[in-house]
């Protein structure tokens, strides 16, 4: 496929000069470009490696001078990440997946499947299924019964889909997710040793558990629309009500939400997150890779967490977190740097009180 | 389906009062329940959602004075999360997979299955594998060559069971799961780097790691009766005997067993859990969210890790730990308290160090 | 399958002694062996061990007496672990898979399939596709449009490979992989909150995020020779550019690698590691399980990473690195062993400064 530069400028809601009915075949480095490329130099940086490669357009920093580049038609642009967006929306190829209902697909009559759909190979869909118009779901995937998913999905091969899960509109799901599995729900018929400890802070227990009861899940789960969840990550089905994904949140590789998790609108999850049961957490928020969550903790509107904070207690609204546990950004980095100079002070202290004869000291 | 009130104390072991032949579709929140659900209302705080509910009937305290809250039937509790176990199990549907061999699987002649099994569409079952009587298989399964799965077997969509898994009764297996994939055994033809910073705690390390040799995995995989096993989670074969889960024990999702590790009777292991090889774990350990365990190490019985610990070295019966590394959890918590008064005590004893002539310092 | 001593040497390159013709159905511990088994008793603590089985003949430490030990036939080695690469590999039954095409598998008529390639029950294989010779690929396998993959493939039930991607020979894939989903990669019109926080360590996020605008992956996935995936991992397209391992790479279960990551050659990841956008790591790097590293950063050859080690920052080459952030071993060491004195040494502060008149103090 070739895109002019005045169809790629459009799409990006940018300016575009020059030879603008130019056209390529897609993106690259500087560097790497062939005549048949768009160059993607951003930043002054990059602008050297345009030398190098062939490329006869670019996509340039704000303000580049692309004459003086040697380039026969450019794109300026104010913020590359925001240009990296609708470019590639452009671009992007979807997967191959055949319109209408694939042979091997077993779709239950009961089933109700949106205009436009296209259902690939070894597809499995339960009864009473409701997919929405324009559909693409990839080899075998499994839709169990009593699912709804709105318009305009995408749901990559080998996804699971569990009984009764609702799911809105635009919804994009990457390879191997499960949703709508059984929550980790076990309890004793007495108190267990891990109530205990967690009451005490781990100073006592003393019960021994005995063998586990189930809970079993009823709740299912909710989505909102313009959801995206991210290679086999899991969202647990709720005990009574549904688990929750409100709308234009994004779940990343590998993520586990637990069951009766409530989680807000237009969030990142980044990978290997875990959200354990019950826990709330609200609009905006951004935990970044391997953060953990614990059980019933409310994280407010906008906090953002750095990379693998282990959030143990509740997150006030706007707070920037990272740690194990998780505290104030800045508080933690100075407490990690302050570690290292542990051995030092300790050193000084032993010192000082060799020198001082200390008030009562007896012990 | 409808329940009794009578019905369902009987499952709780409970004690009904009132209209105890008044029927309910399902059970959820006071405030939303309709006249044909039952009100959870296991604690006095949640009895003022009576009130804006149509409930008729309800779960209730201990001790609730149930005609006080206009209620025409009740069931009073001790243990509200344990009467979770006996309602939820009443109520559940499990999944819709119809007796029988579904035409589409692809089951080998060798293979036998037990009386009363259903088999769901697409799945995989290889040769001389032995399947219970009673187990239900969802679609997109693989069961490899010589597997032995006990009765009353319930394995959702999309798992994979790997050639020789032998598993006991009662399996609960969530969607995505592997068992008995290769363990990660790789060995450097002289001693490798990772052996010398381990050795000598990271102080040398002078080798340079040529090619991997791989150690291919011979032993397997065994699992008791009992056990669960949560979402995209995934449990390695040993290496020359089998890697080990005793009855009784639960993991959940995206959790990582590894290669010889031998995990002993009614443990749980929270989701994102990941324990190395050739561990040992006790009986009725529970392992919070995302803790790690390293390889080659004993956690005796009854241990109890919060969330997140990371276990790296041998932790004695009975204690209960957090942190990373792990320790006894009341420890960590002092400890990272601490942390934030580090640049104040830092701070007093520069002034410490200016106030007071030290013995012998001259650096 | 039965292996006489002389051919389990060979496959060692060991030194065989006495009754090399006896032959061995398997090997297994010392004390549990038959006298139809191969001890491994590699190392001095172990020999008590074979008085208790029955085995005829056993691996043994170098230098071992082996005729003192009661044995017909042993095998001795100078490197026990490296001894079980050579045994194990050929002791170890591959997955039972039909050669040929199993006639319930969906392949494209475009795609190009080697010489002596097997095709598992249920694999749908996409246009265009080329896969090498001798490739054995099981069930369920979905491998989409445009895949290259070399010889001698091994690719377990379950595996997900997205469009385009590019994978060399002797590949190793446990079940559950996917590779090449799309990378997670939003943005935001404005500056965002997240990029605030970064850029001033937390201490200022005033931006609200608004929606996120989708980066969507154009780049795919190019995977080196001898590479090795563990069970149900995930390594995401790059953008534009492929995500890369290396030649010899080895990743474990559930590990996550993200979009336009470059790993070298030679490397272990761990269970559960983490690797997040655009980071490069170099060659020969061990990184311990659960190990999390940020995204644009650079990890230098021959860098070890402890268990769940938390990468913050730039790691020059070499370097032993544990604790979150991830430091110099020895220093985390250090510092995590000082933390459980804190205490005391805050009381020695406080006594201090009870007998010290500081200077200047008045705060």
């Amino acid at each position: 496929m070739r895109f002019t530069i005045e169809q790629i400028a459009a799409a990006l809601k940018a300016e575009a000069f020059g030879a603008v009915e130019l056209s390529v075949t897609g993106a690259t480095e500087p560097a790497e470009a062939t005549e048949d490329q768009l160059a993607l130099a951003m930043d002054p940086k990059f602008a050297e490696g345009l030398g190098r490669g062939k490329a006869r357009a670019a996509i340039l920093w704000d303000g580049a001078d692309w004459q003086a580049l040697g380039l026969e038609a450019a794109i300026l642009v104010k913020r590359p990440r925001y240009a990296m967006a609708g470019l590639t929306r452009l671009m992007a190829e979807g997967p191959n997946i055949a319109p209408g209902i694939h042979p091997s697909a077993v779709v239950d009559p009961s089933a109700s499947l949106g205009e436009g759909t296209a259902i690939g190979p070894l597809v499995v869909i339960g009864a009473n299924a409701k997919i929405g118009a324009g559909a693409r779901i990839a080899s075998h995937v499994s839709i169990a019964e009593d699912v709804v998913i709105g318009d305009d999905a995408l749901i990559h091969s080998g996804v699971r889909i569990q009984a009764r899960v609702r799911i809105g509109s635009s919804f994009v799901c990457q390879p191997g997710v499960v949703i709508g599995g059984d929550g980790f729900s076990f309890v004793t018929p007495e108190t267990s040793r891990v109530e205990e400890a967690r009451a005490s802070l781990g100073t006592q227990a003393s019960a021994i558990n005995s063998g586990w009861a189930r809970i079993h899940s009823l709740g299912s789960v909710e989505i909102g629309d313009d959801v995206e969840i991210g290679s086999n990550s899991s969202v647990d089905a709720g005990t009574v009500k549904p688990t929750r994904i409100g709308n234009g949140t994004k779940l990343d590789s590998l993520v586990q939400v637990g069951h009766n998790v409530q989680i807000g609108e237009h969030c990142l999850l980044c990978a290997q997150v875990g959200v354990a049961g019950s826990t709330v957490i609200g609009n905006r928020v951004v935990l970044g890779g391997q953060t953990g969550v614990g059980d019933n903790i409310t994280i407010g509107d906008d906090v953002v967490a750095g990379g693998a904070s282990k959030i143990l207690s509740k997150v006030p609204a706007g707070r920037v977190v990272l740690g194990y546990p998780a505290m104030k950004m800045d508080q933690f980095i100075a407490a990690s740097q302050n570690w290292r100079r542990l051995p030092r002070l300790m050193e000084d202290v032993r010192a000082l009180k060799k020198s001082v004869p200390l008030d009562g000291e007896d012990d």
